[in-house]
């Protein structure tokens, strides 16, 4: 059995090789929002932005964000644990789900809800376990009210290291933003060339988003220490986004890049591993470094206040041996990100695409207590098999 | 096999009946602070203000703040999932938990990052797991930068209805609170006759104590915003700690309340259900009925901002029929809990206390799966027996 939303996993999570693929697609009903209390049930086939229009006639809104929210749904959300650009300071899917209707295997549904400290907590469990233990039915998320004030800050640099190190000092200087992210040079180029354009230097070598989000005077002071911060690590420009048709073209960029990658090469691989964000600098020349060796292409813009790397590589599937160099070289940066004292996968998910990594971060004791778990849901294997855990 | 720490919980899940109890005091080692990465590596036995103390010597600090946090252990706040009066914001042990070792019933020792989003998150069970999976050998936990600003009101009410409504207005009025505490008009008279006394009107029927942080603008915008609201919901006056002398007063007064109680009864029970914020001002007022209907003393103080409640029962452990009363009552309260769309514990665990309330709050279907979930780490069931899971 493999439950499948939107089929949008970068992990292969949704694939069905030899399964009954049970889709969730037509399971796409908003079924209450509760404005007093503050939380939405929702059906797992509700596409994420859905809830987010629900909730705006509340004036509240649900909070995690990937960057595929206009096509994923919220039961694929709930079985990677997605993040998304303002996952840094709001937290990933798990910190917003309050409750999980959960079918098992057994054919069982089960409520399990989080407000109970002390109880085991099988909600957490189900939350990011791909598929492998059950299918969520039915999920209560948290709405939060909408922000009061939001300020977004765009830093230009001449040298991508210098970027790099500035996620680090900001996250360091008492300001906490709701959102970092790290656009290269090679990515600027790439939006500046579609129809995304926004008017970017393309000599750059990087540029940071950094936007904070609070009352009016908080945001005015956080924006204004966050630029003090970018320019004393080497920001040619600070820029801020003047009114909200600024900023949302500026976001629009940043979520469509994925899109303009199409004008640069037939496919792509997306390497999601993630390091601790004082590794950033390190891993990131590391990256480039990986793909100079093997001649190939890498565009990098990510979420980079969680240390979340995602270098994408360019290939042309029909060209089998770039296809080898892709795949040795994405395997590289990701030991490099687990040797950095990180690990195989930022927001993205094991699937099918992970399944051995998860060997350089496991030991074989702890796999086993894994495989123990699952088979405590799943005793006949029947859910999502092939995915997630080694053989 | 049943672990304590200093055994300060409060439902019993430290108290050995027939088992061998296994004490972390003797692990007491601060192993590592990293100022970069901002977390420490702790045994389970530290005293969890003794991490603060570490991170302060780099501007750093642990974020839950249990009101045992001078003599509770990170390993029982892992094993019951602590709060605290800043869990409101801030949120509770679980998402301050970066890393765990657990050693495992068959002596198998276990790292279990939380990094690693579309893994099976099987650290988020053991943390609230009350020692029924294993015993938590090493933690670590997330540290933050102190905060640049805070400040501090205590808004007076003459009647408790409207303190406890002006926590819903508070929290829906965009203001986000690091904490907020409700004390009830017999803990002020309480506090004031006590050593701890700092000078309240001792004819209330309630005090909140709201606190902000962030940037020194911010918390002056937030403390304002929060003033308006508690007048507008009929505070009679509202205070503002001038400095940090006060606010230490203040809060000291709010967690040497328990201390305070030991002058009025020889013993007391604390009910720990909690409930959705909108139902607040309601079981609230139903919890005073039930305590009146029994002819007993309930005085209440808690974290109001969290739906927290902790109706504290005054008695005397020899009269036996005002014993049987107080249990009573306690029940009474935990099911008008559940009935508002609450649940049986907010932060205090089940333990032994709770183990037979789990049935108000799951099906039989759910208690199997937790069931299952217990015996895939612990199939001879060594690991607390007779807690948290009932018969």
């Amino acid at each position: 059995i493999v439950p499948r939303g939107a089929g949008t996993g970068l992990s292969g999570g949704a694939v069905a090789t030899e399964a009954v693929l049970v889709s969730t697609m037509r399971m796409n009903h908003v079924l209450r929002v509760d404005p007093e209390d503050r939380y939405a049930d929702v059906e797992p086939g509700v596409v994420t932005a859905a809830i987010n229009t629900a909730a705006a006639a509340h004036g509240l809104r649900y909070l995690p964000d990937p960057a595929s929210a206009e096509a994923c749904t919220i039961g694929g959300n709930v079985a990677e644990n997605a993040g998304g650009p303002h996952c840094l300071k709001h937290g990933v899917t798990s910190d917003h789900v309050l409750e999980l209707e959960v079918v098992l295997p057994n054919g069982k549904t089960l409520m399990l809800g989080r407000g109970a400290e002390g109880s085991l907590d099988v909600a957490s469990l189900l939350i990011g376990s791909e598929g492998t233990l059950g299918i969520a039915s039915r999920v209560r998320v948290r709405l939060v009210p909408e922000a009061v004030a939001v300020r977004t800050a765009l830093a230009l640099f001449d040298r991508l290291q210098d970027a790099a190190a500035a996620v680090s000092e900001l996250l360091s200087s008492g300001v906490t933003p709701v959102a970092i992210e790290l656009i290269d040079g090679a990515t600027i180029r790439m939006v500046e060339d579609s129809v995304y354009a926004i008017g970017l230097p393309t000599d750059l070598e990087a540029a940071l988003i950094v936007e904070v989000e609070g009352f009016p005077r908080e945001v005015e002071a956080e924006i204004e220490a966050a630029t003090v911060v970018a320019r004393r690590c080497g920001a040619r420009d600070v820029r801020l986004a003047a009114d909200e048709e600024e900023r949302a073209k500026l976001w629009h960029a940043r979520k469509k890049a994925f899109g303009a990658l199409g004008r640069q090469a037939p496919e792509v691989l997306i390497q999601d591993a993630a390091v601790p964000r004082t590794a950033l600098p390190d891993v990131l020349a590391r990256t480039v470094e990986i793909a100079a060796t093997h001649g190939l292409e890498v565009v990098n813009y990510f979420h980079a206040g969680d240390g979340n790397l995602h270098p994408h590589l360019l290939f042309d599937p029909a060209d089998q041996d770039q296809v080898a160099r892709v795949k040795k070289a994405a395997e590289e940066m990701m030991r490099a990100c687990v040797e950095a004292g990180g690990t195989i996968t930022g927001e993205h998910g094991v699937g099918l695409d992970k399944r051995d990594a998860m060997r350089l971060i496991f030991q074989d004791e702890e796999l086993d207590a894994l495989r123990h778990v699952k088979a405590a849901f799943d005793p006949a294997g029947l859910c999502n098999p092939g995915k997630l855990l080694p053989d």
